[in-house]
């Protein structure tokens, strides 16, 4: 068996396991999220002919002035690792959505570019996926959940950020996504 | 451009776009849930040498009064493809965590038996990863606003259920996962 353990697992009675409401929640939640991402993947592939990763890279290209983010940029925002992200990056590019371009006076990487395609296909896609995302969450819940989702979301972010500045040299050193 | 679309998209004047307010909740909601898995993978792997498709998988079984389960069971109880779900049962299995055993008698399909050292694995993960799960969520949240975080994914998911048993044909022939 090749699981190793770095330290010993804490003492039983040491163990603060989650109460019941905390228990159901977590369980909801983790269902929730799963089931959420195929149904929204689904639709987006029969509505637009895309997958939701397709979508998620374009649509910070298409907020960018110049329709173009470099490699690095694009896989921090993601927080995808690097080699996730050229995988994706080449099969959109043999699609024409977007396309690599190296600049040789600049050692900062190279750069992802939109195509007219890539625009076009985003612009599609996108009333449809906020149909979707409107029909399967927004209009389901009152306005007061939506400020706690926003609420919760932000608080569980601004602890993770503070995690990662915890270990600033390593995060600093780091490939997008490792922090 | 291989991307197709079946049907003409809204008028653009008839798009519900998201209000600002619901924007930044699902852009906040979005990034969180990435984070969070990436945190919570990271500490899992660091602490007890699995990974978190590793522990989806072992959770269930141990669960079970007799350790094992179908592999349909267990696929639909993850919402994995069944693609995804054979190849990480090789990856377990060359480990040691489970075995897979073959039923002649039985045509409902075969059998993920967790073995001796899986169930060592999944004990010694748990009281790390409920520690995780506290650090980056459970701590940080109000008693109401883990009620609202149960509310909202319960809330969902039977908006999805619904979904799926208006396909009611569709989905009783489907793999696992599809809906």
């Amino acid at each position: 068996m090749t699981v190793s353990t770095t330290d010993s697992p804490p003492a039983e009675s040491a163990v603060r396991w989650l109460t019941d409401d905390e228990q159901s929640a977590w369980r909801a939640f983790l269902a929730m999220k799963t089931e959420l991402d195929a149904q929204l993947g689904r639709d987006m592939q029969d509505s637009s002919g895309l997958s939701i990763a397709d979508f998620s890279v374009l649509v910070p290209l298409s907020e960018h002035p110049e329709g173009r983010l470099r490699i690095l940029e694009l896989a921090r925002g993601l927080q995808w690792e690097k080699s996730r992200l050229s995988h994706q990056l080449t099969r959109m590019e043999q699609r024409g959505l977007i396309e690599r371009s190296n600049c040789r006076e600049d050692r900062r990487g190279s750069f992802v570019v939109l195509t007219a395609d890539g625009r076009r296909a985003v612009e599609a896609a996108a009333p449809r996926h906020v149909e979707s995302v409107r029909r399967y969450l927004f209009d389901l819940l009152t306005p007061d959940q939506v400020a706690v989702l926003g609420d919760i979301s932000r608080t569980v972010r601004d602890r993770l950020a503070a995690q990662c500045a915890g270990r600033e040299a390593t995060c600093a050193e780091s490939d997008a996504g490792s922090c």
